[in-house]
């Protein structure tokens, strides 16, 4: 099988990669290549068994390789993040909502003229924030999407017309609603979310770290390698069962802040020191109207591995990307 | 207060037309002008003591003239309609979705050159299509749109879009999802739901009708006066209580196909004999998945009329269109 990674340079897009390599297969289909599509060329995943092609380009003007025929799996992980797109709106439409009307006409292209193939599975990153709710939530799989954010309506818009290209045959879309991704590697970012990670990966590399909301603030977690495991499932499940409905509710991890701050401690007695408690209600705001947890029934009926304990995502942390993170930041190792 | 309507020309935009001109004033605010936007150039509506701009035009493609400078409202009814969607996709998201982007990129430029004026109202007709669930629903005002079709798929995403857009202050949306329009005067066309009008207008025109449906088959209905008053009210209303979800599902009248034909036979003894039963599974699976009932709590108590019952509907058709759809057609008087 072909497989194209949109968004193949980003975070998860490169540890999907890498996984894709290690594995060499999709479910029990053997990978026979594989294309990595983003802003600048990806880096190919190291020991990747399948060619490799790495292609730079703007979403919202697909080039045609980012897609080859033959393609039977798509990742469309291609995104401008929240608080980029709330600052941005036209930038945020034209990736979000355009970018991913690009890809369902690439997708019809490719049926037109090959169609006794199967359509393409395409995976999809929507995302927590297309809901809103807010701490007291807990979410049915059911759930109205109300977004207090661009970033959610185009994200919930592009699941809708997704859903149609689905119905429609062009191609068959799961859309993976992703909790917010912690540990993230890397640096922090002015994105709001970004402390959810900083207050791990800062004092595991013994830097100190603000924490802007109160420690019994709740969040609706998951951890790279279980998004990782999640989008492999879904681009290998069987989608009959979805029936019109291509939206999933994956089962994250609901943790409050003190919890998080708890479970670092008891993986590195002391580390938890280095976060300081400096309220920023401009954050508060933002993170507050996100649902602080769901209830999902349908996605572990559907297979989707429930989450580890946090304690497994700090250790998990330090184990894949705290030594690369140091040596990315020229943090002594 | 300046109004445009987009889709000026079609049914429903010219009944909203004369009551606008026939009132003179949108709530409390007497009308300073209107504009009529369609396909064609609409024709003006009679009496009007405002000026009235007729202009032709593309919806993906609108000219800065259908939303002027100056505009407080707007009432976006045009749409290519559910079984043109569906048989031609490319038409379909070009109109329906990224027309309503031209009119939120067209809002936002009015603000941008005016940012103290408040945003402008958009009225958008978006459609009990966008749900799915079938006979047996009796959906609450949070249900999910589970769209089975594309022309539900684009309302759907474009009131999301729509939603995001007035959280941002671009303007100010209030989308009503319109249940089936009866009785529509004209002609019967080749749009599914066509035989739910039919049944009625033809019986009262002295001619036959088919019935492609079960007599107990249900279906979620407005009559033209009442989807008129929602839709000025909706103009009208304070947008305050609406929050972040500007969809409403207005109060409209659940009835039976066999229902309609009793109305029908009270208003109009020996009517509904022109009526045959001529089963059409093909028309049946489309208005199959339509929800046939709603449970309306919010659009009550946020000002929006009840439903009157079917036999005034069937009173008022013969009261306003029976006489101009005999002329139409050419039929005797």
């Amino acid at each position: 099988m072909n497989i194209s990674i949109l968004g193949g340079g980003g975070f998860l897009g490169r540890k999907l990669a890498a996984e894709l390599a290690r594995r060499g297969r999709l479910g029990a289909t053997p990978i026979t290549g594989l294309t990595l599509f983003d802003i600048a060329a990806p880096p190919a995943p190291p020991g990747a068994a399948f060619p490799v092609r790495a292609i730079a380009g703007d979403l919202a003007a697909l080039p045609e390789a980012a897609i080859p025929p033959g393609t039977g799996a798509v990742f469309h992980l291609a995104a401008v993040v929240s608080a980029q797109a709330e600052a941005d709106y036209a930038l945020g439409m034209r990736v979000n909502l355009h970018g991913t009307l690009q890809v369902i006409d690439a997708c019809r292209r490719l049926r037109e003229s090959a169609p006794a193939a199967a359509p393409p599975r395409v995976v999809f990153t929507s995302s927590v924030a297309s809901f809103s709710g807010g701490q007291g939530a807990s979410l049915p799989d059911d759930a109205r999407q109300v977004p207090a954010n661009s970033y959610g309506a185009e994200k919930a818009a592009a699941e809708l017309l997704l859903g149609d290209a689905s119905r429609r045959g062009y191609l068959d879309a799961v859309s993976l609603r992703l909790p917010t991704i912690v540990v993230r590697p890397g640096r922090p970012n002015r994105a709001a979310s970004s402390f959810f990670s900083a207050i791990i990966r800062e004092p595991l590399l013994g830097l100190p770290a603000e924490l802007p909301v109160a420690e019994d603030f709740a969040a609706w977690l998951a951890s790279p390698r279980r998004a990782v495991d999640w989008l492999l499932h879904a681009a290998a499940m069987d989608g009959a069962p979805l029936g019109l409905d291509r939206g999933v509710n994956p089962p994250g991890l609901r943790m409050t802040v003190g919890g998080m701050l708890a479970a670092l401690e008891a993986v590195r007695p002391g580390a938890s020191a280095l976060v300081t408690r400096v309220p920023d209600p401009e954050i508060a705001a933002i993170v507050g109207t996100w649902p602080a947890g769901f209830a999902p029934v349908r996605a572990p009926a559907l297979g989707f591995a429930a989450h580890e304990g946090f304690e497994d995502v700090v250790r998990a942390f330090i184990a894949d990307d705290l030594a690369a993170t140091r040596a990315e930041r020229g943090l002594a190792p």
